[in-house]
């Protein structure tokens, strides 16, 4: 199943996607208004009872939501792919690399993406995206993907001089309108092995990055272990795994996003995650913030 | 006004704190059920309203909770003391140095903060947090204290070793039951100018931190309009603005903290958050987690 969460006509909700439209979710279940109350409630598997009705929305007529809009945690890691620790020059990591991002930070697939007015060092990094559907502390390597809800994309979209700032990364990860969350995720019934999938972020249409998620140093299991020791994983939350060799703030000459750009991540098996890059101050960007 | 969260009879509320014990807000003003929800619809000032009438608990019958215990946002600030940047060896910083919690590691006032499994490199580090009233992106420094609800005392608990595993600290900062927050705040109105308190750290009645707040490397004005630069505050987020000199980590030999221990913050102006420290896997740290 792919499960998004939207807005439509002001409201919003959740629902299934299919090739004939958006089944709505949270109308049927008023008891569960969001994704992440319905993952609270370890109820996703209500969704099945009727994923095969008849479409109350077409695609194109919901505004897709970050998959989780509201996840109480968001664990971003560094450094988690070969390539990128080569071109980055840190050494591999005895541990993962975690870092953070604040909900607020987060856009749906087809929102714009935010070129803050304090910077022209606006970087993508695609990724691939867990969440998680239920709570756990100290969850075993053996356990882990029992706790997964879906994977998504994500483009952990960053403010490269800000990043910078000092040793510590929030600043430059967490500007509004910066992280790419969707289009949907994918359950994981229906996407049972994530490492057979490819990694591919395309700026204008070319590929800047492309990876198979087995290049991952910190596989999922091994993710979910980690994070799950220091705090407790609760559903909805999401830990973004990491991106791969290619991000623009390496190349020479760096490669920065602008307003007027189109960013995609897509994933094999989930899809493909894209977004308008729009310089705060245009009009566009002014609506969406 | 003192204002806390807590517990009573095993419900959530939160109220005025008098010499004479707990005016219960939540009971009072159904509309807003915690404090959390009163700041967001700008309403701090409704407790006024009947700050004089009958206390409906004593102080001792009510569990404190964390003063905020579900921050959209939590900052941290690293080495923002002139004596802990000495220590640490870091040079001082042209930008603020951010890093975050999320709000299932923090206790109440009372609480037990819980030295973990993993690791025996328990630290304190006291500091003050800011409580933020009033929504506001960009905010310059001028506009800044219109935007503070209220002050706290803040034991930043950090597992040391966790802290180091990479560059990042988000592990060390965030396992469960090591952030101290309480045991009240205090309202603006109330304490007009923090920059003339004083801040002590005491393990087991022994002074281990003391420093004024006027010695903050960059101050509450700076530390709101930097943050609001990157994201939009929202009522209830909590800026922990940074410990001083005297952390466990850098005595020779490092001092820990370990199950019986007492710590306590104090600011003037504000009061005392004490808590004791259990060891994780005796029976009242797991009653407590």
């Amino acid at each position: 199943m792919k499960v998004a969460s939207f807005t439509i006509s002001g409201t919003a909700s959740y629902g299934i996607v299919t090739d004939k439209g958006v089944i709505d979710a949270g109308k049927r279940l008023k008891a569960y208004p969001t994704l992440k109350a319905l993952l609270a409630k370890g109820s996703l598997d209500e969704l099945k009872r009727f994923s095969g009705e008849k479409p109350d929305h077409a695609l194109q007529d919901v505004a897709l939501l970050p998959t989780v809009p509201d996840p109480d945690k968001i664990f971003c890691i560094g450094v988690n792919y070969a390539t990128h620790l080569a071109e980055s020059g840190h050494p591999t990591p005895a541990h993962p690399m975690i870092f953070t991002r604040f909900a607020n930070s987060q856009v749906g697939h087809g929102q714009p993406m935010i070129r803050p007015l304090e910077s022209e060092r606006f970087d993508y990094e695609g990724e691939m995206a867990v969440i998680i559907g239920k709570a756990g502390r100290r969850v075993s390597r053996e356990a882990a993907l029992s706790h997964v809800a879906g994977y998504a994309c994500y483009n952990d979209g960053s403010i490269r001089d800000w990043q910078r700032h000092t040793s510590q990364f929030a600043p430059g990860k967490n500007f509004v309108g910066t992280g790419g969350f969707g289009p949907w995720m994918v359950t994981t019934d229906e996407l049972t092995d994530v490492t057979k999938q490819t990694l591919i972020t395309r700026l204008n249409g070319v590929v800047v990055q492309k990876a198979p998620i087995s290049d991952l140093v910190f596989d999922v299991q091994a993710l979910i272990a980690y994070c799950s020791t220091f705090t407790e994983l609760a559903p909805g939350d999401v830990i973004v795994t990491g991106t791969t060799g290619g991000v623009g703030a390496y190349r020479t000459p760096p490669l920065w996003m602008k307003g007027g750009d189109v960013v995609e991540i897509e994933i094999s098996g989930i899809g493909i995650l894209s977004n308008p890059v729009k310089d705060e101050g245009s009009a566009a960007a002014t609506r969406a913030a």
